[in-house]
C-alpha cells in the first residue's frame, strides 16, 4: 500500500533531528524528504541529498507550476518541498518525513488531508529552554529569538494531529512508529478486505 | 491520563477473543467491559466476572436512569454495557475494551465520541468462510445464518476507526497495541505539554 506522509515539527532545540534519525535506523521504508532551495551550495552541499540547488527562475516556475507541498522565504532565501520526489516514495510504499516548520506544516495539512502531522516537545518548556541554553553555541539574543519562535510554535501545535515528547529518543520513537502503524489500519485505507470476492 | 474505551467488533468465527487475551496478556492495564443480562445465570456464570445478572425490571431501570454505553435484546433477553464500571477503569488509566456487534459499537461511537473502534476481518471473507466451517459444531442452516450476519457486519465496518487482519493473532494484536499508543498521543490528550508555566 501506499506510504504515509508524516509532517514532523519541532522547535529548534527539541531534537527531532535525532529521533528522525532513530526512525530510519529502525526501517529503511522511512524516508527524509529533500527540499529544495535558491540559496547557495557550501562545501558539505550534496545535490539531491541535503537540497536541490535551484535559481530563483527555477524555483518561482515551480511555484507557478504548482510544483510544491509548501515553499517559504528565510533570510532572503526560497525554500520548499517538491512534491514529485515525495509522491514518488509513497508511491513507492515508503513512509516520508517531512521535518518542516509549522508554516510549511499549516500548508502540508491543507494541501494533503491524508498526511499525518507530529509536533515533537520537550518534556516541558524550562526543559527546551535548558536545553537551548546548554548547546553553548548561543548568544543571549538568539536565546531569546530561538524562545519567541518556540513560543508561537507552540501557539499552533494544537492542530496537529499528534504530540510527542522528547524525553528519551527510543520512547519518543516507539511513539511515532505506533503513530505510523496506526495510521496504515485507518479502515479508509482497507476497504478492499471487506469485499467478498477476493 | 485517562484510559481509550475501544470498542473491538468483528464477525463469529474471525477470532475477537483470541486477540482479546493476547491483548491481556501484554498488558494489565488493558481491561474487558462486562455486560449486564436479564438471561438466567448458567451454571459457569460468575455475577460480574462474565456478567452482571439483572431482573427484567432491574434492566429497565437501568435504560431509565441512561446508565447503558449501548443496549440490545437477544433470543428474548437484554444485554447491554453498564457506563458506571467502564468509567471507573477509565479514570483509573485503564484501556476498556467493549467486544461488542456492530449495532452496539455504533451506539456507543454515538455516545463516546472518544472511543476507538477497531474491527477485526479475516485476511478474506472466503477464509472467515473456512474458520466458520473448520469449527465442525456448525450445521448448514447455522453456517449460512452466520454468514449472512457477516455480511451485514461488514457493511458496517466502514463506519469504524481502524480494520486489523487476524491473519497472525501476535501480529493483529501488534497492530491493536500501535493503535492504542497512537490514540494517546493525540494532540487533544496533550495540550499541557505545551503550557509555559510547568
Amino acid at each position: 500500500m501506499r506510504g504515509t506522509l508524516l509532517i514532523f515539527s519541532g522547535p529548534s532545540g527539541v531534537g527531532k533531528g535525532t529521533v528522525v534519525k532513530e526512525l530510519r535506523r529502525r526501517s529503511d521504508r522511512i524516508r527524509l524528504s529533500v527540499s529544495a532551495t535558491t540559496r547557495k551550495p557550501r562545501p558539505e552541499d550534496v545535490e539531491g541529498v541535503t537540497y536541490y540547488f535551484k535559481t530563483m527562475e527555477e524555483f518561482e516556475a515551480m511555484i507557478g507550476r504548482d510544483e510544491f507541498l509548501e515553499h517559504a522565504v528565510y533570510s532572503g532565501n526560497r525554500y520548499g518541498t517538491p512534491a514529485g520526489p515525495v509522491d514518488e516514495l509513497l508511491d513507492a510504499g515508503c513512509d516520508v518525513v517531512l521535518e518542516i516548520e509549522v508554516q510549511g506544516a499549516l500548508q502540508v495539512m491543507e494541501r494533503r488531508p491524508d498526511a499525518v502531522s507530529v509536533f515533537v516537545t520537550a518534556p516541558s518548556f524550562a526543559e527546551l529552554e535548558r536545553r537551548l541554553r546548554g548547546r553553548g553555541d548561543t548568544t543571549g539574543a538568539d536565546l531569546e529569538r530561538r524562545l519567541r519562535t518556540a513560543r508561537t510554535e507552540y501557539a499552533l501545535a494544537p492542530k496537529y494531529d499528534y504530540i510527542v515528547v522528547n524525553d528519551r529518543v527510543e520512547r519518543c520513537a516507539d511513539e511515532v512508529m505506533a503513530i505510523l502503524t496506526a495510521d496504515k489500519c485507518r479502515a479508509k485505507y482497507r476497504l478492499d478486505l471487506l469485499k467478498e470476492d477476493d
